[in-house]
């Protein structure tokens, strides 16, 4: 059993590596590539799993999830430059994968327990295009 | 190959359990304990695994599992207080969890045939919040 | 200038009149006449019409927005069984017709003030109906 | 007869005044007062009103209208910094309504003609939030 | 008070005149003009303006509503060849603007009674484009 | 890792077996076997397989997935009616389950390098009803 939530938060971003020309840059990203950064409304899913409990019928207390994600993706990630403010966005390029890798790590230390997992996370940059990141171990595919 | 199709209902539900107080209920479930109950939209994706029939191009009659999902599923459920109507929800909490359970269970005997079997259930309790079901015996991650 | 803001809310209600036999509910209203009731996911869109003003380039604060939202619409709406607990739907049906008019009284004296004032008030009973109510006084076409 | 066509950008902006602090612009626009900035996927709908040509059908011609806005809104706007790359936001708060007032006076002049006219411009900052804007002249109301 | 329904079909239509050349009807139609015709899922939402009933809270039986957007909508539309099974498209372009006015038309008498009328015809042929129509008297501004 | 691009198309099909009966194929396919065809808005979300590069942080160049998509799917399919104009539907059926192979068969070979690989082809033929596939060697399950 799955249990999935979305979350949402607003951020800038540029995705340009510092060592390569403009041109270059853009050849890479586009523009995505422009200096000054432009911004998105992210959507996040994140996913669970685990055995609901016998009593509860819950795989997890989705007030604690909530705070978890409020704590972990939310506060850090919302109304921000990820470029200039949210860590390790200073040295790694914020395309939606990296963005996917650091909520994943952010969040599954806080997530699992004996009775349950961090199954998954999506990122969605625009309605149409998302990335989803299930961890270093497991099978891509 | 696998092929979806979605179908709504509309419902009550109450998260509650007898044995414990209003205090402890508002703590595990929060607003859903709400002993008068609430409702929501649901929405129920199912998910038919099989090989396409080389000649229809088909992995199961649409036709046919509209019939399935109405008589199983959107007839049961639509427009019913789950915990009064609907068995086995005047006995278990009626999560979306649970119902995502009992969804599977009512169709996976009716979907299954030599050439399909029924592959998941997700079922939407809001537009932020979705549940999966494989079944038992899948391996959850 | 019309800004507009959505918020949402989980519910219960039964449409049915007390004095109307069984069938002659059941004629009216469908489904919606199940006595145990049943629940929906509400969207509403609340419109404030105002010139932005000239200096922070807005029609009205939207935390203040956000407040009144809150304590005038989701706080007595979410996760209630409308007939039960929210007056006056103790002795209105609540059907989105009449919830559209309840939420309308509601905000219209606390958005008014000389800069702004309620232009109208949609609410989504599903993703197929929707109803929009500006006031008794505008001309509804 | 009213066509609407969507298109999309996405954007940076920053909402703050420069003459006030940071605490008082925080009061006044809250976590969009970040003088980092923060970014959206803006979602522009734009609706012309005319009669159908009595031949082709048509209220104006589409591809007409798309180059239109590219040439007007998705050109200038998108993958931008509003404040520090997008004339008026270098002088113009970059609120949702000062954004749907620009895109209005951007379109206006390409749009009218004997036949047509441009009928309001609604701009999406986030899925809950939206401004209508249809020009000075427009009783608002 | 307006009440608004969503119904939609799948239909194919051809945008081209005959007394044009191929050339001349690509640069008026664009893709729409390719004589084998394609496709859409259209969306109609269909708009209804009276004064709730005081006794039953509605401005219209949602039932007969739904049955005569199914006579007079769906069935004749859903899974045809506009231009090929569908007057007056044999003889008039099935533009969505035309496509408003038809149904508007289809509608307008069944709709009309003392208590509430038409109020508007919206007609989305993709995601991105939608017509409003509100009748020839309608003042379209 | 994998990454999702959504692109959207607009076709004609018709769903019928030439050595079958009118009735037959009104049995089998309902109204999709209307010998006019009718149309749909598909969409496609394609995903495809990698680690994200180290220096730039993308799975794959999303300008060269783009062209891609557009070279091999939107320009053979959009605005086309799928059985007149698009092998091999000429002689296989245009089921979404036949279209999703298909779709999967011109990307394959054009995505995978050592680096990445196609992942999975979702194509929705409308919001209610969609296929997922994976390739032959896939376990579908």
């Amino acid at each position: 059993m799955v249990i999935t939530r979305k979350v949402e938060f607003s951020a800038s971003h540029i995705c340009r590596i510092p060592e390569l020309t403009d041109e270059e840059n853009r050849n890479l990203f586009g523009m995505e590539a422009n200096p000054h950064g432009h911004g998105h409304n992210y959507v996040v899913e994140v996913s669970v799993a685990g055995e609901p409990d016998a009593v509860t019928g819950m795989v997890m207390d989705l007030k604690e999830l909530k705070e978890i994600l409020n704590r972990a993706v939310v506060g850090p990630y919302d109304h921000r430059f990820l470029n200039y403010e949210v860590p390790p966005f200073d040295r790694v390029t914020p395309t939606a994968e990296n963005i996917a890798r650091d909520i994943w790590d952010r969040l599954e230390p806080r997530v699992r327990d004996p009775r349950r997992r961090l199954h998954s996370v999506r990122v969605w940059e625009s309605p149409d295009l998302y990335v989803d990141y299930a961890g270093e171990a497991a099978c891509s595919g």
